[in-house]
């Protein structure tokens, strides 16, 4: 049996080393680099996660914050390269969930067979 | 670079095959074969379920569901096979999340140096 570890540390350097996550890295950077993207973007990060957190905790989400929030989506999408990071971070999020689909399925086997007696 | 759904194959293998699997996958068997443990265990399931729903609802969890969720707590683990079981849960979470970790450290990186700047 191949060591969990040693092909936990493989994936990881795949990862690393694939062409999603070099493309994601190098916008990341682009918009680091950039005083009015980094600004555009934080503040689109801020309003997400204000917005998620209030979600998680219950509180009502009023329809101006809705709209607040549609508005900024709109206007960090218009940017080129934060809408290019931001596609490029969805494809990056469905690579993960691909994989733990595939490295959980034995997981889910043991509570799928516990839901069915 | 090696393939990362081949990769995430072979994780699932390693999982399946591992000891710490087959042990928590030999232990649900057991549960779901006795009547009386199965019973006891869904009733901790449940009440385990509902308080971390109401949690993530952000409604009130009261004094007596604490109390009640901690005796079941007590009850099920005096029963050797349910008390092995969780022992085992936790053991299989702690490996997940360890993998999770080493896997994921890419991904962490870049949010790390998205903070930095
Ligand atoms: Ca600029
Ligand atoms: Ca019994």
């Amino acid at each position: 049996m191949a060591n969990l570890h040693d092909l936990a540390y493989e994936m990881e350097k795949a990862i690393r080393s694939s062409a999603e996550y070099t493309q994601l890295k190098s916008l990341y950077d682009t918009v680091n680099n950039d005083p009015t993207a980094k600004r555009m973007f934080d503040n689109f990060r801020k309003i997400q996660m204000d917005l998620q957190q209030k979600q998680m905790m219950g509180m009502e989400i009023t329809q101006e914050e809705v709209e607040q929030a549609q508005k900024t989506v709109a206007l960090v999408q218009q940017h080129a390269t934060i809408g290019k990071l931001m596609e490029s971070e969805q494809r990056m999020s469905m690579i993960i969930a691909d994989l733990n689909r595939i490295i959980l399925k034995p997981i889910e086997d043991l509570y799928g067979s516990m839901e069915q007696y």
